[in-house]
């Protein structure tokens, strides 16, 4: 069980499924606090204006006005963002936008929110220009991962945590911008303490978090963190749910159906009504939404996914745990100078999609019990891979089951699978792109085939689905979640 | 380039494309010289009984009658195929039988023939037996991939070489009966020296060979073998030919055609007259086959397949040659423990397939210009990474034509796709299954779409394949070709 210590912030204990997590709260209110958080740190610099940045630095920025600690931006020279952190306020002229490694060596506090793959070439000079006992911050442990994989580690000099908002910058602000009025209103955060040299790294990121306008935050470790986030998004939050949407929209048409009408049995009724269900209800809710025959397809369904989503699910887990996925995102990186990404939604499916949101009457949305049996023992997979090696009920439930239908299926809903996955990281995208023809494929070749021949329903699967222990998790955590709507555009 | 000095054969230069390669041809007459470049062998255990095992300790113990060189077989005490063995003649009574161990220790060449998992889990225990001095014997480079993957050596008191048939263990040793009446039937193999202590090893190599029956040997090193061979079953062997053929015959249906002709239109196209005329006429020859229309739909599939091919192979050849792939296979043969193989062939496609090969009219088989421009891109995609790599003609022909057409695809034409692939080593299954949807992705989302835009074909690229220098080479190595048609059953 992970716990923390905080002498400033009110830790609180809450019950999930029978284990014990600790939770920090956050809000407005308690920005009066920030200055004791960060006390001895003076300087913020944030580096990158990529997804994060823009969106950290303001919230911090506006978070921290009138305390005398300044937030600063550093890019390199000649970077096309610069005009557009000026534009957001940070100049040179003020002393709030910098070169890249001067930044790095004026930050008491240094959040470091370039790209992966620009952390993987600049992390030995970013290491060298810090100041000695200063503290780096970091929003995904994809750096720990990469010094895994290569056998080296953090400088012993200086504290590493890291806060990890549950979605996309855009909504980080957004949401921060909305939470002035609407209370509450915020995207999540885990935080994670890797290494403590003054005693001051917990309240740190603690008050990193709140700062970012966090709703609430859990804890986590840095390896936790990488783990599942780059395992989430090749599985349900982007992958699978790609992969998912394209068998079964084969399916559909393969038997007869109308390219349109099996657009919106698929991709719409996963983005619509499942989303929209699990989001508000959970996911218990979705399935007792079905009664007669429909439940007994949703079943069918679910019995036939299962295993075929396990089994890639587990392998992704390990691969990422081992330090393949990693090691290949690097290599991918380097591999887009040749090949850059191409577009994944030029097939007839994605068309047709177009066309469908075109005269979409979002009541009117199909819930299609086959299609939510496929997806949902998808996620119920996931979320037991993840059961299975230690992650915390806070990290799953945000990793599986949040983020999908709160965070990322609304980009799919408003401009299709492309809009979704290729509005998210490179590491994400490379790995999206690697795993959802993966599950595409496994659904095929096995959950089909035994659907179609008629096979039993699996009781067993059914009962430990019905009686899962995540169900109270997620209704607890879903009273702590933002209290209005993603922003998508 | 690479150069061996033999002492016992009859080293032969040959021009590939303007490169100069080595080989040594084989045959029956040569048998006579094993005794001489065996020299201080007495003893040669093969180690285990899976594929390859049975058809190289049969080949040697034939080649070597009456020369009192000793081949003996080693297999774990209560093994499922020590009675296999017995049945083969090798038995406990003449000390030709033995638990593992055992035999590691009398070898003075040790012909490991385990599993790539089996390795990886035995080799410490196997270093750890062998005589001092004596010669590690390896048909595939997988345990220095390991090695490497995990920054190990071989013990430096051993030699260590490979012969490596390029073909199936029961063709191995099929062929080399049918040698005994056609003159120069049998399976090519590569050879390689990684460490040579006394100088021998070389002759070691090629005696090996020529026992085996192959009709002639070139030399590779074992880096090269592995890297092109897990590379090449990942790509047009297995992994790429079962993505082409599901993306093809999903287009075609989609498009109306009837199920039956979309299977002849595709499976059978590549397994009947694409892969005969590369077999007995080259690529350029099946190029040629095409007038009028059909040429120009050849060239518009080729223009739009290219690129999206080469740049799966480029990430898996990269995979490969990482490290990645090798510890993924390793983690891979764990999971089956948990999740055996399944099926690859349950879906309509492969349904479809059987009804049409029982009804089968070999010389009916139509040749669809569209199927052949992709699947000729592909073959040609592949060839390139080769090449950038440093690999020889030599190796980049058998790896990515001559074992496509003359020993694979055979096995999918007998009886489809899951008898190709699953007749294969664990290594090879889990490739082909990791990377075929990669294929077929990519060819959906970006080689499609890009002929139904009406694109124009790429003059360039055209012009590229037309003038290709691998077709010499081609033609040179078509003429040391086993002699007889591969057998399936």
């Amino acid at each position: 069980m992970l716990d923390f210590t905080t002498n400033v912030f009110e830790k609180e204990k809450i019950s999930l499924a029978g284990t014990t997590e600790y939770i920090v709260r956050g809000g407005r209110h308690l920005f009066s606090k920030l200055p004791a958080a960060f006390e001895g740190i003076k300087t913020i610099g944030v580096i990158g204006w990529g997804s994060q940045g823009p969106a950290q630095a303001q919230n911090l920025r506006d978070s921290l006005e009138n305390t005398g600690i300044t937030v600063k931006i550093g890019l390199r020279s000649g970077s096309a963002s610069w005009s557009k952190a000026e534009a957001a306020g940070f100049t040179e002229k003020s002393g709030t936008l910098g070169e890249m490694m001067q930044i790095v060596s004026e930050s008491d506090l240094l959040i470091l929110l370039i790209s992966d793959g620009a952390q993987v070439q600049l992390y030995k000079q970013i290491f060298a220009a810090m100041k000695d006992g200063a503290t780096l911050g970091l929003s995904h442990g994809f750096l720990l991962g990469h010094l895994q994989a290569v056998g080296e580690e953090f400088p012993k000099n200086i504290n590493v945590i890291a806060a990890c908002p549950k979605g996309m910058g855009p909504s980080v602000r957004r949401l921060y911008e909305q939470g002035k009025e609407v209370n509450g209103a915020g995207i999540n955060a885990s935080f994670a303490v890797h290494q403590d040299i003054n005693g001051k790294a917990t309240d740190y990121a603690l008050g990193w978090a709140v700062a970012l306008g966090a709703p609430f935050c859990f804890m986590t470790t840095l390896e936790m963190e990488y783990r599942s986030d780059i395992y989430g998004e090749r599985g349900i939050l982007l992958g699978a749910v790609h992969g998912i949407a394209e068998s079964l929209y084969r399916r559909y048409t393969r038997a007869g159906q109308d390219p349109k009408a099996a657009f919106a049995a698929t991709a719409e009724c996963i983005t619509g009504p499942i989303s929209k269900t699990i989001s508000k209800e959970g996911i218990l809710a979705l399935y007792n939404r079905f009664s007669g025959d429909d439940k007994k397809v949703f079943e069918q369904a679910y019995s036939a996914a299962y295993h075929p989503a396990f089994e890639i699910l587990l392998e992704i887990y390990q691969e990422v745990s081992s330090g393949n996925e990693i090691r290949s995102v690097t290599l991918g990186n380097d591999r887009l100078k040749r090949y850059p990404f191409n577009t994944i939604d030029s097939t007839e499916m994605w068309k047709v999609g177009e066309e469908v949101r075109a005269n979409r009457k979002e009541d009117e949305i199909p819930l299609h019990p086959f299609t939510a049996g496929i997806y949902v023992a998808t996620m119920m997979a996931q979320i037991d891979v993840l059961r299975e090696h230690g992650h915390s009920y806070s990290e799953i439930v945000n990793e599986s089951v949040i983020e999908a239908v709160d965070s990322l299926n609304p980009y799919m809903h408003y401009k299709g699978v492309a809009y979704m996955v290729d509005n998210c990281s490179t590491t994400a995208r490379l790995g999206s792109r690697k795993w959802a023809p993966r599950f595409d494929y496994n659904l095929c070749q096995l959950a089909y085939p035994e659907v179609d021949s008629q096979s039993q329903v699996d009781a067993a699967l059914i009962d430990a689905f019905k009686n899962h222990p995540v169900h109270q998790p997620i209704s607890v955590l879903a009273e702590l979640r933002p209290s209005v709507d993603i922003s998508v555009h």
